[in-house]
């Protein structure tokens, strides 16, 4: 699991990068791949020296085309037999799902610079990213009823909270294949960016958090908004915003971040995820597949 | 049921349109109207030809005006006497949500023409469809609290998904109409035609869905993004899509979703909606009135 | 609690006018200021008078510059110890949530006219309110991550219903400041206006409302769009949008909306949120803290 066939895997500074590396065959999704991507992230959640993870695929035609439908694909569904009856086997379960669900437990900011197509999974995987910046080139299809599948990767779950439901629908019900401003105007990426520039300007952003925040404020921040903005009353958020607040602010985090306020200059945060998240984290059951 | 003195419905090609038909009386919408609705739905849903359904109304001015509030709208509840005291009796049921909960569980997408004025229930109707197009001379008002009443047809479960929560208190607080530009850039509708070019739009929008997409994945990918994006986590989702994407990936049609794509040519897709759905489908319990 | 030392508060016509009174600390928030507007909230919740309600902040700099990190402050948790174990002890409980809990549960239409700087909990206590209006000077920060510290105020919760999950992770993960025109294109705010036009561009909208609604049809529709759009399916709504049809199209209200409508005169609804509300209202129970 550790090989990295097929993707590169980076720390620059306070960044880690991950490349989807098969420029080939237009980094398409493998078994492989999306193994590879989950040990980089559990291994990018363990290094306190990581603050964000950039995505970004290799050469500047394509961020990834969607699942490899070769057989070099390695046993992608498409050229299995059906053989499992059981429909909540585990290996009935979709492999786009394991990673978005993976990224979606992710403690990092996680941020894609789109360099190029994104078909399919290519572009469901970006949907759990908290922020996406396309190159001017990125081109993006939700294809699934052209294919005669449907969509994937709990997409059906993210993209509404991106784009809306009639854009989600209108991407989804005609599988057409839209470019960077149309993705833009929608609310799907958050900024157009020239080819050249583009990973330099995920990697500022990046930066830019690292920079700024507070390691531990970031990491409960991202599950925050990403599991209580889907509960149905605010006040399960203040249930957990008061305990945050409650245990954050007697922090050595906050602590510092008031100080570097109040003197007017750049914090230096101590607390890390690994050993400082406050005691009541994670506050859910994690639901299984079944 | 089968009369149809209220609507219109024809099969064009792949599409079926319904068209709301009292243009004298602004399309005004009655207990008839919605019921002729529905059996037009039940029809479209059963024939396998139809692979989306567009609506609009007659004439030029109006798509539909809101409820018939005249004795001649047929028994509309303001004409009521008030007798029922337990309000989870069926006849409580609004007239306008019997028929939005029938286009929620429709398995073809719904396309809007909104040609013209759409008031009241004559905008709610057209928030659970998947695509609004607009003539540039609609007009769009959720008048409910200009009228003593309130917003129906489920539209608070609906129209916050559409255009956010400020717009929706927006719209329906203030009860004022609006244009369709103001419709276009809060993301009620997704376009603005000519009134000449707005029926032609909207049946090339279909048609463009049913050239080039399975039916059965239409089907699903419909009810897998209004239920499953309401799920309180992504893990619904990827129960559901996993399953789909085992079974359909070993479907006629994705065979002829891939082979399509690869010979580069038109794809003929076999599979219907009324035969090859996947055998955990509907993955839900539909809740009932009470 | 009505000695109002921290805020003003003043009908006007049909508006109530709530204004954070601390221009010389850029009206900071403490626990008397959350104390006084909850009890001015109650206040106007209680006279039928008051049809709308307009928050604003003393001054021509800032709206509120966040929580009061000084002793004067006046026990705000940075400067507590730490004494309380068990989290669901009332004592845990996040101030900026008491507030937008309470905000949430008004009957009244809440409107922000967004003076100046709106940073912390500034920021967030506008997010339960249904329309903001921001001077072209207006500035925002959800800066908790730059203090150590967490979104507040049950903000995980209504600022993805606002922006979208982009934007209000990208806004919350790197916690900069950012200015009306963005606020305007994200969707925070409604509109942007000179600073000298602002209050009155408020109050206008407020008057707007007042003058051509039913005071319990905007309560009734405040409460559902709220809390109904966040149900996970739309028979939710339908039963309650049934029940309240049902009762109101039988209203005085209702007589006289649909009276009024007909013979081309602004309306006098005699009907009042204190007497007047449905039976069947509130139709949900309250959770608590715990």
């Amino acid at each position: 699991m550790s090989s990295r066939d097929q993707i590169g895997y980076a720390v620059e500074g306070r960044v880690a990068l991950i490349t989807l590396n098969r420029p080939d065959k237009m980094n398409a999704f493998t078994r492989t791949m999306m193994a590879e991507i989950i040990a980089a992230m559990d291994e990018a959640d363990a290094d306190d020296r990581v603050r964000a993870v950039v995505f970004t695929g290799a050469g500047d035609r394509a961020f990834c085309a969607g699942a490899d439908l070769t057989p070099e694909g390695g046993g992608h569904v498409f050229s299995d037999p059906d053989t499992v009856d059981d429909l909540s086997d585990e290996r009935v379960r979709d492999g786009g799902g394991r990673l978005t669900l993976r990224l979606f437990n992710a403690t990092k900011p996680l941020i894609s610079a789109c360099n190029g197509v994104a078909v399919g999974v290519g572009a469901t995987m970006q949907l759990p990213m908290d922020m996406r910046l396309a190159a001017d080139n990125a081109r993006f299809g939700f294809v699934f009823a052209r294919r005669g599948i449907t969509p994937e990767a709990a997409s059906s779950w993210f993209l509404p909270r991106l784009v809306g439901m009639q854009t989600a629908l209108e991407w989804c019900m005609t599988g057409r294949l839209f470019d960077a401003q149309e993705a833009l105007s929608r609310g799907l990426v958050r900024s157009i960016h020239p080819q050249a520039e583009l990973l330099g300007s995920a990697m500022a952003l990046a930066e830019e958090i690292a920079a700024n925040t507070s390691a531990v404020s970031v990491a409960m921040t991202r599950a925050m908004l990403w599991r209580l903005s889907a509960a149905e009353h605010p006040m399960m958020a203040h249930r957990v915003d008061s305990r945050a607040i409650y245990r954050l602010s007697r922090s050595a985090d906050a602590r510092e971040g008031v100080a570097s306020f109040l003197e007017k200059r750049a914090p230096d945060y101590p607390d890390t995820v690994t050993a400082d998240m406050p005691d009541f984290y994670p506050w859910w059951d994690e639901p299984h597949y079944r």
